[in-house]
């Protein structure tokens, strides 16, 4: 620990945890299916720490093979023929499947394909849509992600719909009579707080309204549970803890009850009831399907496919249960390694009210985080002083907490250091 | 030739066009482009001719190699830190830049990413916007590929414009004071006619309109010259005579001139000034990024970059002249195999009218079609009776078009036995 002031010298308490992170890997249930990953760091010989799952999911190691046989068997030899014989017209709905169990809907639900924004604007435009005249307000979580907002300013301005900002506790006691839509996350990307989707939920029904959810910060981290808390339409990218790889194809939920009235503002032609008639009329397929624009990026979602094989038998309960026990124990580990008042905990410490990530503020955070990431723990940095730690439970070990939590410390210890110097 | 009846034996004839095929492609600038692909087809030992990249192009050789890098390396061991390190970030506008010489656009104007449906969405709304007021009319091809007349009424339903559909021969006459926008093909998709962009487009602007053109048929197959006729907005994939593969994302063409006014509908945050200054309120990045939505799909974008890699040193005037030899020499060879009547010719003869596609059409197309892919001939089908054969000039040798018309007359003469015996 060459760079670490000596003061921070964990000591005891670095022994007594470290001993605590092996007994607890040894012990839990997912710890197998890390070795489904690519954890790798050619700069970092003794592996990395991974902490940045939140933003990019590590490799799963069953995608480089498939995509190969994608590539040079699929396209290369069968070329054209794949679209019937390798079952690629059908890929966004079977993806969609594939993803459905892990937020809780029933097959035939889920369609893969475009982006988050470009499936933010479908959904907000078709639930104002349903939602029916009269109804011209959209509320949106005043700290989402900003393209959200941004889409949904977009459908507003088309819709002939206005906006109105709210923060996401006040957004159930909010929905009125011109309500439309809700466009709410379900984890705060920034904070990485878990709001309350079902009560939100029943609110906005009760108001008359719809919701659109925005899953992409917890959509494999926890359970979601779509059905079960009666949700309209969702929308979530699949690079994040579904590890499908950059820029993988998002996905967009539309609950069965809402699908025959769908009414999408990109009706592309694989979305037609039948694509292959080239009428000049538009007429949307059954299901889900209708939420399908043009032609798939099949590589991106071939490889997200395979990227899902790793949730084979895995019970989202656990992940959540797990999830919690990382996060419990690097808010420990960090209480324990830092001296009090160096960072300030930002996401709440209630488990009903976390998600899967903690961020921490601190003046330096920019710095404090380049210094991490160059000792091979890597998380990330969100203006203008949070550090986010994402923790995917699927391959993130306890041990890797132990020594995040080891590691930031130093890193902030030489980071007062500077800054007293300055 | 045992499914031959013997009636269609080509005999001399046959010989001298497989002569001259011979010598042509000996004399083939082109023709070592030809071990760029993978032409191989397992179930066709002798190899396959493939005549359908006008619907998926081949696979390049260098795509596997990359894409095999890019998971493993940039994805796998890098992750995150390759948004930077990896130049992910720029990807969009990089690619652009190399689809750019071959639509003849100056560098800054392309930008790559979601689907040919969704930039139509983009470049139709940009386009009525940047109209102004007081132009309400979408004139839109009446013979288009389906989803751009989709795309089209979904943008003047959510802009309050009207479409009305048109031949594109009646465009040009067509535009006056009440046009907002020309939604126009390049090259038929059906019927491989080249329409005469640069003419459409003086006469849309003397009316003072707009044009967006959709390249998917043209761009990669002969010159485009966008700028050099002063076009305005374009589409086009990236999947059929540019080789991306599957669902390769698409690309928007937004003229410099047109830049700082271009209000897209899908304002999402890669699409931001600051996308890291994650402020609610939304403000255009500079130039052609602003066509960016949402965070790209990746592993297809990176692939169609390595795919892009065959035009190295390509003139595609080269590729236009051996485009139009290339069919001209089917035309022969199916006058010279075929009895008169069998088929009939849909595309234009004349080269000004001809795109890198021949259409024929015969009532027993669809089963035409199946003996032909059988027999390791690969075209498609359009219904109702449409035989489409896709020439790419990278690819495409003359020994393969003799190949292809005396296939097409021995299937052809099967169908006409097995049609008499019913």
């Amino acid at each position: 620990m060459s760079d670490a002031t000596g003061r921070r010298e964990p000591g005891a308490v670095a022994e007594e945890l470290r001993a605590e992170a092996v007994r607890r890997d040894t012990a839990d249930p997912l710890a197998k299916l890390r070795d489904l990953f690519v954890l790798d760091d050619p700069a970092h010989p003794e592996g990395a720490v991974y902490l940045d799952g939140n933003s990019l999911g590590a490799l799963p190691r069953a995608v480089p093979g498939r995509l190969a046989d994608v590539v040079a068997r699929e396209w290369g030899e069968l070329r054209i023929r794949s679209w019937t014989e390798s079952g690629w017209w059908e890929t966004p709905e079977r993806v969609g499947d594939l993803i459905a169990p892990l937020v809780g809907a029933a097959p035939g639900q889920i369609v893969v394909g475009d982006s988050t924004s470009v499936n933010v604007f479908k959904a907000v435009v078709g639930a104002v849509r349903r939602a029916g005249p009269g109804r011209d307000e959209i509320l949106v979580d005043a700290a989402t992600f900003p393209t959200d907002g941004y889409i949904a300013q977009s459908a507003a301005r088309m819709t002939g719909a206005v906006v109105r900002p709210l923060p996401m506790g006040g957004m159930a006691g909010a929905a009125g009579p011109r309500t439309a839509v809700l466009l709410v996350n379900h984890v705060d990307y920034r904070t990485g707080e878990l709001h309350d989707l079902p009560g939100v939920t029943a609110a906005a029904h009760a108001a008359g309204a719809l919701v659109v959810a925005d899953l992409c910060h917890s959509a494999g981290a926890l359970p979601v549970d779509l059905d079960a808390h009666g949700a309209d339409f969702a929308v979530g990218c699949s690079y994040k803890y579904l590890n499908g790889g950059p820029g993988a194809p998002a996905y967009l939920y539309v609950a069965h009850r809402h699908q025959a009235a769908f009414d999408s503002p990109l009706p592309g032609w694989h979305g037609h009831r039948d694509p292959f008639g080239m009428v000049p009329e538009y007429a949307p397929a059954e299901g889900v399907s209708r939420g399908r624009v043009g032609t798939p990026d099949l590589l991106s979602m071939l490889a997200l496919e395979a990227a899902l094989s790793v949730w084979d038998g895995v019970d989202v309960a656990e992940v959540r249960a797990k999830s919690l026990a990382l996060t419990d124990f690097f808010l420990r580990a960090v209480d324990a390694y830092l001296p009090p008042g160096r960072v300030r905990l930002v996401t709440p410490a209630a488990h009903e009210r976390r998600g899967s990530q903690i961020a921490l503020e601190c003046p330096d955070a920019e710095d404090v985080m380049a210094r991490l990431i160059a000792r091979g723990v890597v998380g990330d940095f969100r203006r203008p002083g949070v550090l986010r730690f994402g923790f995917t439970p699927l391959y993130t070990s306890f041990a890797d907490v132990e020594r995040a939590a080891r590691t930031l410390a130093e890193v902030a210890g030489v980071a007062e250091v500077a800054e007293g110097e300055r």
